[in-house]
């Protein structure tokens, strides 16, 4: 359609190169490449969800509950049940997706003249809701066991003074939680700033027990937002419903940048169906954790060229392992063999979704073959 | 839970004093203020969006399909019918909305240094979604008559130099159409800086017979961007899905600016089962064109204060009139009577949405009622 005589397009120069976001969605046995829950909803969950959906669609013609609070108290009940915190309607949000949670964060407190910090290695998305949003991106280095040390953070927002610092924890690609003394230091350099600070807790049911989290800090952090999703634990990674806690004062901000009616009555109606089935869909998360635990275990008793592998503590349903001298040629070695895993992390390293115990042991017998070929 | 010593957020100093955007939604018998359609999906709707959902819940434990292609292949045909233009998977574009498809164009053409135009009276949204994205908001007027005059608005582009021209036809909130000599020029202007064309056609279906839709241009401009919604003709606003048509080059910047899996399995699967019924849905538009066409007759046939009413010629499903001294009197008149309708557009005028035959009397009725008053 376009000629040599059509106008350019006014494309943002600083968009120019870019491709779009995203894993290949490639159609292969073993799926174990972007962290699904590898469970389908059960007959229940899906027709309390046709139920709750046909429900939905009779008033489909009238735009949905702006405020959604119904869902909103569906979500504090269940975090009071998940983490023992109890929260008030007005302190939770929720959008299409927690990446859509971080844009309303960088929309009301980042933007331009402003700077966003985090630590690397860390969720690959995250610059670009900084591009995306005109603010600065400044990134730390985590330590060698991918954990964040207190006082090299603390020292980086006290230099670069950040409006918003993300914490990742559990910390996607590497799987790392972070103590809690850790994130209270950035709280309180935050303060003297002032920044928000968001910890990311996308993978937070599959912290192993003893793991606190953050939602715990919320009552003495005003500028703390603790982000979840539905895509793991709830096995709805199709549904798009991320959430955040926080402050109303912090919430209230969000109302304003967000587009209006921007969750759907499909939305709300399906994810307070899949929430109705909480006990369930949790029972499930148990027996993931378990498969993560047995498959670090496993990870950690294999040898490539004589040495051990590495492999990353987990607190979420992918394990990071590695070093790869030539980790391209592994991951092509498993999906040759009709295991796809995820090409990301530091170099050398590799990672791979817990998946059912069958996906599992097929990434095993997979990874054993490739190994040995060498 | 803020405390006198607790920190400062770091809000956005432009975002201070705004509150969140939307009309009150107030339990009213009769609702005539958002321009929804007032017709409930019938059983035959609701039955299969209930098993497309199903379907899709089946596999909600993974991402959704991240380019939609079949429903884009089913927007595309549905335009084909609807306009006779016919279009390729890859110049369709959708989103949360169709405020969210204006928030993607403006991410990857306006934002910072750059300054999109558009001629009030207009929708009110979009100064909203420059300021979202940092763009500079600039609004030529609309005629008396609330048509755009050609040389003024190609005066205005070539003034200003913007990267985005916003031209809504229908026009929100005075339902005035565009003819395409206004938007050829428009665009014939825009190729001179480059700027990007977008034609919000929210309303279009509900055009008169003989109204042209922007669609027909887009073989020739490559930035023109016509945007549409499911949220009226099909009756769900509930779902929020906004599309877009557009050359490929153009869907393709917003390919990168989008959030990823930004559509969810549900909505995609609620969408198809929508237009699986656009022949029932679009014979229920014939009939609220002729409600409106008969709403504008009656609205004229009216006097206040010896005056006959104004009414604004009107392509859209609501009829904006006026004027009144005292706008809000009326407004709280008809609210007082269950008729709920919006106050926006100029000083001194109303607008209403088209009912069912009911509704619409309901609306006569309190009119009536409240001009008898004075």
């Amino acid at each position: 359609m376009t000629t040599p005589d059509a106008p350019a397009l006014p494309l943002r120069p600083e968009l120019a190169d870019e491709v779009p976001y995203g894993a290949p969605q490639l159609d292969v046995p073993v799926r174990l490449n972007v962290n699904e829950n590898p469970y389908a909803p059960s007959d229940d969950v899906v027709a309390t969800i046709a139920e709750h959906v046909a429900h939905a669609a009779r008033g489909l013609n009238r735009y949905p509950d702006r405020d959604f609070d119904a869902l909103r108290d569906d979500l504090a009940q269940y975090l009071a049940v998940e983490s023992g915190v109890h929260l008030h309607r007005s302190q939770l949000w929720a959008a299409n997706g927690s990446n859509e949670v971080m844009l309303h964060l960088l929309q009301a407190f980042g933007g331009p003249g402003r700077t966003a910090v985090s630590f690397a290695p860390t969720y690959s998305m995250y610059p670009e809701y900084a591009r995306d949003t005109h603010t600065r991106w400044v990134t730390g280095r985590r330590a060698e066991d991918f954990t964040i040390d207190t006082a090299e953070a603390v020292g980086l927002v006290e230099t670069e003074r950040p409006s918003v610092i993300l914490l990742a924890s559990p910390n996607n690609p590497t799987g790392t939680a972070l103590d809690l003394t850790t994130i209270r230091a950035v709280l309180d350099a935050a303060a003297r700033i002032p920044a928000v600070v968001v910890v990311d807790e996308a993978y937070a049911e599959f912290r192993r027990a003893g793991t606190p989290s953050a939602l715990e800090l919320l009552d003495r952090y005003p500028h703390l937002a603790v982000t979840r999703t539905m895509s793991k634990a709830f096995a709805a990674a199709g549904l798009r419903l991320g959430y955040l806690a926080a402050s109303t004062e912090l919430v209230d901000a969000l109302r304003v940048v967000r587009l209006p009616y921007h969750l759907s009555a499909v939305t709300q109606a399906t994810a307070r169906a899949a929430l109705s089935h909480r006990d369930s869909l949790l029972a499930q998360v148990a027996d993931l954790r378990a498969g993560r635990d047995d498959l670090v275990g496993w990870l950690r008793a294999q040898r490539v060229d004589g040495r051990p592998l590495q492999v990353a503590d987990s607190d979420a349903n992918f394990v990071l392992f590695g070093t790869f001298d030539d980790r391209h040629a592994v991951w092509q070695g498993l999906l040759d063999r009709g295991v796809l895993i995820r090409e990301t992390g530091p170099e050398g390293w590799l990672r791979v979704s817990v998946g059912t115990p069958g996906e599992t042991q097929a990434f095993k017998d997979a990874l054993t073959d490739v190994i040995g070929e060498k």
